[in-house]
């Protein structure tokens, strides 16, 4: 029996701007699969960790079983079958890329017992088949910096490209998850608020954000990068709706320090990029202010991960 | 009597996806200005060169004259009158900033004459006005790389902030005229074939390409730029109608090595970055691919400018 065990770590996708195109790997949660392949009885997934009874344990339905499974499909080896021990430590449905970590840990650590047939942009392929089961919609946003490490541009979408850049440094990212539900479907339904078309002047100014972020990121601007962050003028102004208060704590954010402030993925967790040592002082500011509007929340303080998936035992 | 002589560059603005964006120096050809400032006397302006008829000589009317007098304003010296000979040799409404050259060389030279009293940004506001004269409305992708020199980003609107980037090397800049009139107003009609509104995944699409155009740009990959470039999603479609063949000669450019392609600035000249060495025979064939359709063209073979704006004697 062949056995490993592997972490994939939160991520924070769009940065503002970069819609479906951008994400960041977090120090902190990861979530942890176990996997052991065998060449008899059933495919079986055991889950456990936070919010645990809400990950399906049907070996179709569960991401990082359907990941993995892909692994197999693709390399021709279905005869194998897979016992897998997934431990959740990155809360679902809070917008910080849980089924996609969940899902290149599974395809990851599938791949890693076969010796590493797969390359990287294939392993990206069978993680997407685990997030289309999760989220509906096959997007490699989360998965690729969950894969990388670091923060990841998609620079092409078929064929699978993507670009690693240098995680940010000297910086600390704050993340606040209002205790809400967007409902249980909530990538679509983040997904289906958002304006079919947007008018080519707002193209322009996202393409203006995107560029002060990407350029910022390149020069290790933390500014700049803030500037981009903030600078979202098409996905923030249609998902504020579903986080309450959201521009009161845009505006406090940045007021305090903050370089920059928008929604993590889709929401409901929202984050902000802080100078070193200001992530707990800001956190507080932001816990009150939805703490008076009689909403409780959740903040943690983040790095950026120069490390993605990787192997623990 | 005061007086100076300067000359600023040809450009090429948006680069593909940097509609409004990002603009490129060439080192050739230049427009020259040379300014006389007097406490008597009338505004005048002379204009010699490439068709010079075609340029207004009315001192309200003269993209160049207007920019220099719009300096006066700003620091409010308008005591001085402006004797002005322009000498045109970037070809008007081709698409290469041929105004834009003009503005800013008029704004930098009687900004150089008074000691240098207004800031980069203050300049381009000057030169905008300008512009604004010849094309209608006031754009600065065309400016701000005739300036500064290399590729130029502009951050933001308002306030104007300009990044810098450093100029791309080891490649030509193929630029294709073909010897069609779009119209006298050609810059207004190119903007008004442009669509209002573009869909949601088109937004996506063009923001992933200027993401490979400023990657490649900032990491000196030439592949990465070219298909930055080549990736116009919306404007290139829309305005390639207003050009002959244009997919022909992008499709034949790229077939025959070109790292992109596509238009420069509003049009109707085209260009391709093309490896060092390859210009002479690239333009060879697309200028055959017009001469077949009955359009004649002129090409000519440039490099990415250091310079901008500069004081000749």
């Amino acid at each position: 029996m062949l056995s490993i065990r592997v972490t994939a770590p939160a991520t924070i996708a769009n940065l503002g701007p970069g819609f479906d195109l951008i994400g960041m790997a977090l120090d902190k949660p990861r979530d942890i699969v176990e996997v052991f392949l065998e060449e008899k009885g059933e495919d079986e997934v055991k889950v456990s960790g936070l919010q645990a009874s809400d990950i399906p344990l049907d070996p179709n339905k569960n991401s990082a079983m359907v990941a993995a499974k892909a692994v197999l499909k693709k390399v021709k080896k279905e005869n194998f079958k897979i016992k897998m021990n997934l431990i959740k430590e990155i809360p679902p449905r809070r917008g910080l890329g849980s089924s996609g970590a969940s899902s290149i840990a599974g395809a990851y650590a599938v791949n890693c017992i076969l010796g590493n047939p797969l390359k990287s942009e294939e392993l990206l392929e069978c993680a997407m088949e685990g997030e289309k089961v999760a989220c509906g919609s096959p997007h490699i946003d989360n998965i690729a910096p969950a894969l990388f490490g670091g923060i990841t541009f998609i620079s092409s979408f078929n064929p699978i490209r993507i670009i690693r850049l240098e995680p940010i440094k000297n910086a600390e990212i704050l993340v606040l998850s209002p205790k809400i539900e967007i409902g249980i479907e909530k990538t679509k339904i983040a997904r289906e608020i958002l304006p079919k078309e947007v008018m080519l002047k707002t193209m322009v100014n996202q393409i203006q954000s995107f560029g002060n972020l990407i350029i910022g990121l390149m020069k290790k601007d933390l500014n700049l990068i803030g500037l981009g962050i903030s600078g979202d003028h098409v996905i923030e102004p249609a998902r504020a709706k579903l986080i309450p208060r959201f521009y009161d704590l845009k505006n406090r954010a940045l007021e305090n320090g903050a370089y920059g402030f928008s929604i993590s993925g889709a929401g409901p967790s929202v984050f902000a990029l802080v100078p070193k040592g200001e992530g707990k002082r800001i956190g507080e500011i932001l816990y009150s202010i939805l703490r008076e509007n009689g909403i409780l929340s959740e903040y943690s303080i983040h790095e950026n991960s120069e490390d993605g998936v990787k192997i623990v035992s």
